[in-house]
């Protein structure tokens, strides 16, 4: 018997409360699984946060940690939103190593992508991009051959289409 | 004899292991600390992992949690970027209510804060939108009237300016 090993994104909202984070973060770990990205943030209601989960394991171990998730009690609700459809982001600021001569073919690559020069140095720039995970690969492998002197990444955010 | 309490952005480098993220909210939470936002994502080397943490609280016990998190076994490097000169940016995807007849003026306030609109649907629009906290609570004013439906951000990331 064998069981689909698949990606899947995860949006749980909860209550503002210290110790929350560090109650699911534990249901994911205690089973093993490998969180790609986490974020919690603030929502349309100041007593709320949303966390959005990328995780990525057996359907169906996931399919049980979904059900604690549920059963915490500071959890208002949870939701799968791989399979529906939805709308996805992620932002990142990338630092790039490059000589002043050939800034300006950052500039254009930045540009391609709707991207943001965030900072400028002698010897890096820093570009701020936001979008779908094709749009942020792409742009990194393009600038990949500068040299990325570091990344931050907020991991991905996402909501459901339509009403 | 008083402490100041202000917000701090901390930036920590950490290995990619499962179990690392619930050891490191509970530093927090074990002190009451209320994380206003905290992400974990990808950086330029596949084996770490950068968490962006948007904390308030008493500045002398946050220099403990500080040490704390220096001294934990994954943690590569732990940066308070709070006073330095620093990047900053958060991400969020916002629905709005709003009548087809009005959904152009939508348009027209996405485009002021060079934000791009991700889905249209009958009743509703959904924006997404990246920048600094003064960028993105303008524009959250500026759309309130019309009813935010639903918004997930991912909270703020940061990088050092400079070389």
């Amino acid at each position: 018997m064998t069981h689909k090993n698949n990606r899947h994104i995860i949006s749980v909202v909860v209550e503002n409360k210290p110790g929350v984070l560090a109650r699911i973060a534990s249901l994911f770990s205690a089973r093993g699984f490998n969180i790609e990205s986490l974020n919690v943030g603030e929502t349309e209601n100041s007593e709320l946060s949303r966390m959005t989960i990328v995780v990525s394991g057996d359907d169906r171990i996931l399919e049980q940690v979904r059900k604690q998730l549920s059963k915490l009690i500071d959890t208002i609700k949870v939701t799968d939103i791989t399979d529906s459809t939805s709308v996805e982001s992620d932002l990142a600021l990338v630092k790039i190593k490059v000589p002043s001569g050939r800034r300006s073919e950052l500039v254009d690559i930045a540009n391609l992508f709707q991207a943001r020069l965030a900072d400028v140095s002698e010897k890096h720039v820093i570009i701020e991009i936001s979008g779908g995970e094709d749009k942020l690969e792409s742009f990194l492998r393009l600038i990949a051959p500068y040299g990325i002197s570091e990344m931050v990444r907020a991991g991905r955010i996402a909501l459901r289409r339509g009403d």
